[in-house]
């Protein structure tokens, strides 16, 4: 079975035409994009590919920026507390300085008058925000001096700034040591801006007749990134899916006038915490995130248009400037996007990608033909092993995309670097040869997936199916990064729920419930477990044969009977310390007939059986790691924490088969857990995949009786029945 | 330097005459006791020998408790919560069997009409009392049947049940596995048991010419240990310093009366958690506390009048049934006891004695002359090595002695089991002659201790001095029992301080006050952080000189800006999850010059750094351990955790001098971590210890020189300057 070429992006480099066309050929690409730093020459133009050209509408616009230095983003900040001294000090007044703790680069002091009724003092002793009179701003040396301080409380000052550095352009700056302006990121909020940016938008499609695909990076909004004065403390804040980028005075002026009410900075600051997107968010910051999504699909469309216009197609870059797109929240199809581009290190990664309603979803590879990768280390240079990276990143990616196509895939970078290494240039070839094939299959029909159906439950739902808030290495302290990640390539039918999904009836179409996280994150889903309907929905929901399977600390919520409010179907909670004097069931460990071999689950502190029934399936000492509780004709399972890797991503598909009554092994898996497969119905393939860097050997069974393959190190077997 | 005999207390055992008499001699006794299951013969107790007799006034009462059975003792249970099924058994009126989750040989349901106005039903899904015309009691199988139960809620009854086998005397049997009557608790709020314990003292007073002491087992109360009907689940709860078993309908009844509120059952319930030593109790619990203390101090003084009338003296053991005798709550030289017995196993303990307001301290050592010690391990039988546990026991003790003196020690048990052991007959002979002469160096005047004044500070503050609740082992994971005892032994002037000393003024006489526990619990201080108040004077406090040092999670209460409400004084924070997108300060971790070498402290996930002056004296990779950060005049210290051992003891001892200004050095103590010292300026004696089980040598600096000694382990030394 051999498959068409294309679906392919090149990087191609002018100076390289010759290997730009050779590497085109030998990956089998259609399109050739330009990349940071990069453009593509007239014969690369004129070769006859598709090209993708990349723009970024909010910065590189540094003549206009510098002549409407008022029309720049912005966001609130807040200082470190400060300790007011003794009574003199408090007397005198006590000053702080704003931008003492912030880098000074990145931030400028807004001081405008509009943006001024926005800055607050808080007493952050008490709690308590101190009246307007009470506090002076000192613009000479940009502090706040506080007249009416209280002796021995600590004070912080909420206050605007603009942004004065395009975050994604300081990182790229600050990493290589560049020597060239910084570029400013402008705010389509001003009417000026958008008619600028109207404007230079139909500019650029006139000057560029031959690109076929605009890839805008991404629409207005970077998320947050916040750095510090201090080398030692540089990176203050970030969070992939937080909105305090959106701010601005024409904003929160805007939004007071729609929906009636006022944010405040401290909707924003939330103590010095910001809110992040592993915690669930106020109803404020909803409406702020609709508002702001608002904007960015009515002011994007128009730049969309443009483009169209010109008979372009227009791509988005899911990453950096993605926030208030939100691919995920039943409105993207208003910006008419033909493509959306994400950036991949993961199976989820292909899966938030692929799931998102839109005619074209392309991944982007790593490792990016870069010398060094994301952490710094080498890749394209020596002591880099790009050919091995790019193995383990397929292999994550790999397992996703059996269960989800996309149409596209593509590297991003500098081509030249790939000279050296021709091993990485065969691999290439055959992961694009691979993909082309898993593409085809697809077409065919959909893969067998088992009769028991999943749903995650959190408290943000579908609006972050997949994902939690960035790549895995930025999440990986969250259990349920690494159950999406095992998910993304299970053969398991998986939706992503929220609360007030669970009250309209989503628990009909589910068999298990997984319900992962810390207390207090949006992921275990923290108040909202006070809702007595969620408890009696999902209790009564197990008795009749559903299975909730808790991880870490699910549905935990401060003061009822038990921590866990679902401990009596998980039979385990959580001692918060007031059972610290109680006894605790005595137990033995058995998981045999249900775990497969080495599953490893990290202890967790403070854990109890709730019930003498609760059989233990695995256990570190007396610590219980993994139970099961039958409750009516269903079942709590709990884990006390999950990692992925193939082990683990097994017991998790034996433990979901186990609570659907599917028995722990059946047709259409492997035999090894460190080997999976997919099986095609309709194309009567099957494609069996090892995950390790190891040879291994694996059976499945299938309706023609039990094929066995010997794998060497993640290969990928394509198999007709 | 020799000590006169005396101050020993020997347990007697008739028909071993001649042992008793022999031991008394070698061991220096000066009083002999029998012990349950001994008695004394017509010899000993005509040897010339003070006599001590064991009493417990509230159970070996069978034949009056038989016929008064409805004047037990009583307690409030809560049965474990069940879930309310479908609308078909919610119809039908669901039935909670009450006792079936508990030893059914220890209560009895008390469903007397005057009970039954206490009891309550919840339903734990919503926290709603359930009104009483919705649920009955069927005598007939002591259940309740909830007759409108809301399907999938869960509900639980509380009830009062007759506790009808006492609980010291239940252990005692079921470990033996004694075959006789059950002993069972009477409850002295009934004024005709009133009447017939009184005419027993007297009728025993009679009885007993030759008792020159009698020892209380102890007052009326035991502390709460609830026992469950699975052996899988024998121990449902114990907690030494619980009032859960001073509950009868008289008490109840009575304290409406003075207070004019009524207890509810739920009060001591408390959602099934009941309310532990270890954390804060509310106004009610603490008002109960008061009206119990005050009754068992009414009553018990007319038991102690009574043997005071015989010419005998009245001690009282501090342990078993001590609940509501309160050695540190102002009150207790109102009982008007002679002394006061201790068991101990750790330093603390000897601390907790030493330090009540009585006219003799005795210390019970351990270990006990029984074949098996407490955890069921053997001592005085095959494979025990009692001369060896002494010496470790008396290791603990030691030290806490050479800084507070007790009068007497002793030992309790069967004495005809030494004999097998002579090791141990001559290390008790050795050990007494140390006690003796300790005793006498403190009667020259008191020890040298270092200028800094050291102030723990906790919810309980002076009422919880030294202990915490129970023995080391049963609270071994609360970091606090492991500073107590590390500060039992030291050279350093302590007070137990609570929030409400604070605001009376408490530091003014304080150098270091010591914060340790976990969030919520009664040594961290949980609400009581909300105070504002109490951070105020706290942070002034720091900034003119004092030192505030926290472990594990300090001042820890949610809803302010850190976690840890002293995070702007320690320089370290935990983030509770809200923070996990914030960076953190990068450090390098030093602590020559001020700590030991070997310190050992277990990591704590979440913590960072607030600030970036904050320096790390010991980290675990990117973990702080130890912290030091400068505020003002005065310092914030932070520990992660506290274990005891030599190492951890000395260097609290450093950061408790060095916070003083102090220096990490000098005169009057040992340059050696497993030696300790301690100096008396008036005799000009200096007793150099061997906490390890190893030869050590030590230096001490004094103000003739540098004095050196070679100690063999455990060794005691002796010098005068």
């Amino acid at each position: 079975m051999e498959a068409q070429k294309g679906g392919f992006t090149l990087p191609g480099e002018a100076g390289y035409e010759e290997l730009t066309l050779k590497m085109a050929k030998k990956w089998g690409a259609d399109v050739i994009r330009d990349s940071d730093g990069t453009v593509l020459s007239e014969k690369i133009l004129k070769a006859g590919y598709g090209i993708y050209s990349t723009i970024c509408i909010i910065r590189d616009h540094n003549e206009w920026a510098k002549k409407n230095i008022n029309k720049l983003q912005q966001t609130f900040l807040c200082t470190p507390p400060a300790v007011a001294g003794g009574e003199e000090m408090c007397t005198a007044g006590m000053s702080i300085g704003l931008l003492d703790s912030f880098f000074k680069e990145q931030f400028r002091v807004n001081d405008s008058e509009d943006s001024f009724k926005y800055w607050q003092v808080y007493d952050r002793t008490t709690n308590v925000l101190l009246d307007k009179k009470d506090w002076i701003y000192n613009k000479d040396d940009e502090s706040v001096i506080i007249l009416t301080a209280i002796p021995w409380h600590k004070y912080t000052v909420n206050f605007m700034v603009y942004r004065v550095w395009e975050e994604i352009s300081m990182y790229n700056h600050t990493t290589n040591h560049w020597d060239k302006e910084h570029l400013m990121p402008i705010e389509p909020r001003y009417p000026e801006t958008q008619e600028y940016m109207l404007s230079w938008m139909k500019d650029w499609c006139e000057a560029h007749p031959d690109t076929t695909v605009v890839r805008f990076t991404s629409m207005f909004y970077n998320f947050a990134w916040i750095w510090g004065s201090s080398e030692r403390n540089r990176n203050l804040f970030s969070d992939w899916g937080s909105y305090d980028y959106t701010v601005s005075v024409p904003a929160l002026d805007a939004f007071a006038e729609k929906y009636g009410y006022f944010m405040t900075a401290e909707d924003f600051i939330n103590k010095g915490r910001l809110h992040v997107t592993h915690m669930p968010p106020d109803s404020r910051k909803r409406d702020w995130m609709d508002f702001i999504n608002d904007f960015v699909i009515s002011f994007g469309k128009k730049l969309i248009d443009i483009v169209h216009s010109y008979g372009k197609q227009a791509y988005v870059f899911y990453d950096d400037s993605w926030v208030g797109i939100e691919p995920y929240n039943g409105r993207f199809r208003e910006f008419g996007f033909d493509g959306l581009i994400k950036c991949v290190f993961s199976g989820f990664e292909a899966r938030l990608c692929a799931g998102v309603e839109v005619p074209v979803h392309e991944l982007r590879l790593h490792p990016y033909l870069f010398p060094v990768g994301l952490g710094g280390a080498p890749t394209f240079m020596d002591g880099g092993t790009p050919a091995l990276e790019a193995k383990r990143f397929w292999n994550n990616v790999r397992r996703a995309l059996l269960r989800e196509p996309v149409e596209r895939i593509g590297l991003g970078g500098y081509l030249h670097l790939v000279e050296n290494y021709p091993d990485f240039s065969d691999y290439i070839e055959k992961t694009a040869e691979e993909f082309r094939l898993i593409k085809r299959i697809h077409r065919s029909g959909k893969p067998y997936v088992i009769g028991t159906k999943a749903a995650v439950l959190h408290t943000w739902g579908r609006y972050r199916s997949w994902t939690l808030s960035g790549h895995f290495h930025e999440t990986s302290m969250h259990d349920l990064i690494h159950i999406n990640e095992a998910l993304s390539g299970l053969p398991i039918e998986v939706s992503f729920i929220s609360f007030e999904d669970v009250k309209n009836g989503a628990l009909n179409d589910v068999d298990v419930v997984i319900n992962a996280g810390y207390a207090g994150s949006a992921w275990s889903g923290a108040e909202a477990w006070r809702d007595e309907e969620i408890v009696s929905l999902l209790t009564k929901w197990v008795y009749e044969g559903g299975t909730y399977l808790g991880v870490n600390e699910p549905s935990a919520v401060e003061g009822y009977d038990t921590f866990f409010r679902m401990a009596h179907v998980l039979g385990v909670d959580k001692d918060t310390g007031e059972r610290v004097c109680h006894g605790r069931w005595a137990f033995h460990s058995d998981g045999e007939g249900i775990l497969p071999e080495g599953v490893c689950i990290r202890p967790k502190e403070n854990l109890y059986l709730t019930d003498g029934m609760t059989k233990v399936l695995l256990a570190d000492g007396d610590k219980p790691l993994l139970t099961l509780h039958e409750c009516g004709r269903g079942k709590g399972i709990y884990m006390a924490g999950f990692e992925v890797n193939s082990i683990n991503t097994r017991m998790l598909y034996q433990l979901i088969r186990y609570a659907g009554g599917e028995g722990i092994t059946g047709k259409y898996m492997t035999d090894n857990p460190y080997t999976e497969c997919a099986y095609y119905p309709e194309s009567r393939q099957l494609v069996i995949i090892n995950n390790s860097g190891e040879e291994q050997e694996a059976a499945v069974e299938t309706e023609e009786g039990v094929k066995k393959v010997v794998l060497e190190s993640y290969e990928t077997r394509f198999v007709t029945l």
